[in-house]
């Protein structure tokens, strides 16, 4: 199958900024970015496995580790600089200035220019001219050129992620790096496909009575909505942050990235690698900005407000994400909020892998994914296994026997676990560590970090509910984002389903995941799933696991339930953050 | 070009709802609709002109005019037969019971069931099941068959629109019956494009280390959002409900049809049709439901506020559409409201032609569509023309010569011109017509209908503006619905299109115009244009409109100012009323 609707008249940027250093470069970066556009084209249609950016360590040259680390050393202990307008002064570097620590212990030391709303926004909207006049493929390929140049650096990105998100180091360099670079193409190239639907230039003739007909040449551009608005997150910055970003971007927008007060390194890199690329190829860097925020300044919910920003992309709390819907009426605003996922364990063919695929489900990140499976719904009257029936005491106490074996070892522990983010996390788990939530089923464990002196992470915490306790209930229904998981007996593989379909519904959700070998309970979670609109994994063996997404393949959210608004990725996520305009012109008959 | 995304899999419909009578029928909907819906699917991605529908009688069978104006007459006078859930009493007949009086003089006599809405919205919700499984190519075959089926009663739709929406009849069989068809496949060629860029299925296989590949079978299924409301207004319900209710419909959402009191019958038609059909290919026809409206009873407010209703299309008074957006918030609400639409006279090297063309698009519906000129932009220095300088005055003038020519034969007028549709309408032309608001440059003639004793039509009235005067400025920046223009003096082109924009993006417009030969004019104009998300026509002469908007082609409304919220047709006007869930499952390793 082909690229969709891409033909030559879609590459066609007839109304490119004036002259000056940058054509040469933007024709440079179309040409050298274009087979990497078109096949991402592809991939978003099919939904295969692909990526141009290497996952593994082998994939950079020799010695990029060494040196994403000490780029990542040099940028400690000093202002990070930022070249953009609006400047008055500085957030950080001392905590109590807005400088972040990292959770792995140490303050990280960085302060950034702080930036006067007043002026910053009049640049944002002014630096867009030149930019929504370029086109859908030449923006595309600046684009693609950002997230090249922050591959790069994946090292370094991945390093500002382990010191402001507490990953350990792959998770960062994944999520926090490659992964994210590759949510970013693939908004790339949904703007690309939709901004391409309909071509540049168009010949209307329409047959009239008498034979000569009637004709009006026709041009279609896309016009890009005013200045967007991306306020990060804590956990995932980059790959919460990023497809909004480009996405905005990609469509002909000015973005202003207002990072989480505490993960603002991650996004400050992007950003001035933004800007770079952006001057190189002739346009104004202006076109995206940081906005640090000084402590108690409240900076999302007064950006949000200006009447200069149309589109919202916002990942953080319920709370916040609901204000920001309610008070930003001039944008249109997407939210990713809380969410509280389900897996049910009704039977299987695979007990032993099955047991080791929820660990580290469980253990990754310690379970501050959005995406960590934080009820396991099991039958009350156990389950049947490849290995005879198992009680549902034997099930939990055999998923945590999984849990001690893959944990084991500190090292091993600390390189699949994550420091955790804020004290509220950690209360949380040391508050269901006492069993006032419920009888401690698996104990957490304190693993103190090899790398980092006086830093700790935290194994999973198991706790027993019970369904049809109405206290239970409303503790399974809350987000435990962190190291804490509930075995919930429910009655049946019926009662667990709907039990997971009512707290999509009510809480949200954004992973659902079922053990069966019966076709009859899978069909029913499928049906539940689609209602509440959740991704459903089912049966997940091996190296896969219910927290990770795909990128260009998997659906990560749908805006069907409570837990957000923003479909990634998808047509709708990109289709209006831009509109067409067009006009017809008269041909005189010929 | 080939259509855009389709492929074997995207026809897939494993699906569907369980057997019963429906499944021959449907299979024969999509053989016999699918080469119509894969010749819409190019078309939108090329925008040439194409259509179904037969614009011209001579596409029709021998009688069925007289048999459309006969089924028409069979109509009045009686309930109107409509089987549907929920009903608790009458709307109408008698006018103060809410039945409905032609334009052209007499009241309808035609009484519609109300609904209870409790009992109504249930049943919209347990309509879907089947639909929403049936998948995207049955839903599109059954709206296709909806569409066709409507467009073999055109001439009685026609007949309907003159004596609700007050159109001459070419105007109603068009904007009343074939293009309101034509938007209602157009809507349907989108949401099916919309829904079948991902495949149904899909394998994903991701290398890893070691050689053998992870995989996972994937399936994406499109999810409706939930039922969809469409309040239609008085002067085009079909045209302007269309679009909304075939894009909800065919992305498997149930609709609720809420005509405006004035303006039932098009849509009760509508929503039998639909039924009809619906019934016959094996799914609920409750799918589609009316609301008729008893007086008083604000039914479009407290509807839009049910939970049930996820997506609302809405066409009607900017007042009325803020207040949804403003208290609807569990819904998605889109609305196409009032416009005020201008166009620069600067130069022109067919100075008749031109007079001809904006003649005709003054007088069309006696200026009440939503994409009139109301604003003639002409520099008080005149104009350039093929007959060489014309001043302000003298261009006036001849515009309204031209008017008299065109209208000069009762007959001819009453077939372009069309009847007031409230009294607010003439009451606006009465009180212009005594120059209260401006010198009158063209008067009003009021022209007895040959065809119904006692009504009247009128031309339009051209009153003479200058836009340095602050009262005149505040008055061309209103919209004056209907047959009052205003000829405006403008300092230069330059002023002009800046008042244009200015106009455009406070007021919101629809359409924008203008006439010169010169290429820097008509750059800053498209420049203006595209800021304000306007349509532009550029030199109009001969059988086309600034008025009329070609389906599968034309872009009307953007989105960008505020005259709605609703980008007739694009991508975006379909792309979140459904979304798509995943599954992914585990396959064993070969």
């Amino acid at each position: 199958m082909t690229a969709t609707s891409v033909t030559a008249t879609d590459t066609k940027t007839t109304r490119g900024p004036a002259a000056g250093a940058g054509p040469a470069a933007r024709a440079d970066l179309l040409r050298r970015h274009r087979p990497t556009l078109e096949r991402a084209l592809e991939v978003i249609s099919t939904r295969e496995s692909w990526s141009p950016f290497p996952e593994g360590e082998e994939g950079y040259p020799p010695g990029a580790a060494a040196d994403g680390e000490a780029a990542f050393r040099a940028l400690l202990d000093r202002p990070f600089d930022l070249d953009q307008p609006g400047g008055d002064g500085a957030v950080g570097p001392a905590p109590e200035q807005g400088g972040e620590i990292s959770p792995y212990g140490f303050p990280l030391g960085v302060s950034y220019p702080h930036a006067d709303a007043d002026r910053l926004l009049p640049a944002l909207r002014d630096a867009r001219e030149g930019w929504a006049a370029a086109g859908p493929w030449e923006r595309a390929a600046v684009c693609a050129e950002i997230l090249f140049r922050l591959n790069s650096r994946a090292h370094e990105l991945a390093h500002a992620a382990v010191h402001t998100s507490g990953h350990n180091f792959l998770m960062a360099f994944h999520a926090g790096a490659v992964h994210a670079q590759d949510r970013g193409l693939e908004a790339v190239a949904y703007a690309l496909r939709e901004q391409t639907r309909i071509p540049y230039e168009a010949v209307w003739s329409k047959p009239m009575p008498g034979g000569r007909p009637f004709v009006l040449d026709k041009t279609f551009t896309a016009v890009p909505r005013g200045v967007a608005l991306v306020v990060g997150n804590r956990v995932f910055p980059a790959w919460n942050g990023y497809p909004g970003l480009f996405a905005s971007l990609a469509t002909g927008n000015s973005v202003l990235v207002k990072p989480h007060p505490r993960a603002v390194l991650p996004l400050a890199l992007t950003v001035r690698t933004a800007r770079e690329v952006l001057r190189e190829a002739g346009f104004s860097p202006d076109l995206v900005c940081l906005a640090a925020e000084r402590p108690g300044e409240e900076l999302a919910a007064s950006l949000a407000v200006r009447p200069e920003v149309r589109l919202i992309d916002y990942s953080g709390t319920t709370a916040f994400g609901c204000r920001l819907v309610r008070e930003a009426g001039q944008a249109r605003v997407r939210t990713a909020t809380s969410a509280v996922n389900a897996l049910l364990i009704h039977s299987t063919a695979h007990y032993r892998d099955m047991l080791d695929n929820l660990a580290f489900s469980l253990a990754l990140y310690s379970g501050q994914l959005c995406t960590s499976p934080q009820n396991l719904l099991i039958p009350r009257t156990g389950i049947a296994t490849d290995e005879g029936h198992k009680s549902f005491a034997q099930v939990v106490s055999d998923l945590g026997d999984a849990l001690s074996t893959l944990l084991a070892d500190d090292g091993t522990a600390c390189a699949v676990l994550g420091a955790l983010v804020g004290p509220d996390v950690a209360a949380r788990v040391e508050h269901a560590a006492t069993g006032a939530v419920g009888p401690v089923a698996v104990p957490s464990r304190t693993v103190a970090h090899p790398d980092f002196p006086g830093a700790t992470v935290r194994t999973p915490l198991v706790v027993r509910l019970d369904a049809d306790d109405p206290a239970d209930l409303a503790t399974l229904k809350t987000e435990w984002l962190g190291p804490v998981f509930f075995a919930v007996a429910v009655d049946s593989a019926a009662a667990g389903t709907a039990l997971l379909r009512e707290t999509a519904q009510e809480c949200g959700a954004l992973s659902a995941g079922v053990h069966t070998t019966s076709p009859e309970v899978e069909e029913e979670l499928e049906r539940a799933c689609a209602a509440a609109g959740v991704l459903l994994s089912v049966n997940l063996r091996g190296d896969w696991y219910i927290t990770q997404s795909a990128v260009y393949s998997d659906l990560h959210s749908t805006g069907l339930n409570p837990s957000g608004d923003a479909p990634y990725c998808d047509g709708a996520f990109v289709a209006d953050r831009f509109r067409t305009v067009e006009v017809r012109r008269f041909r005189e008959p010929s």
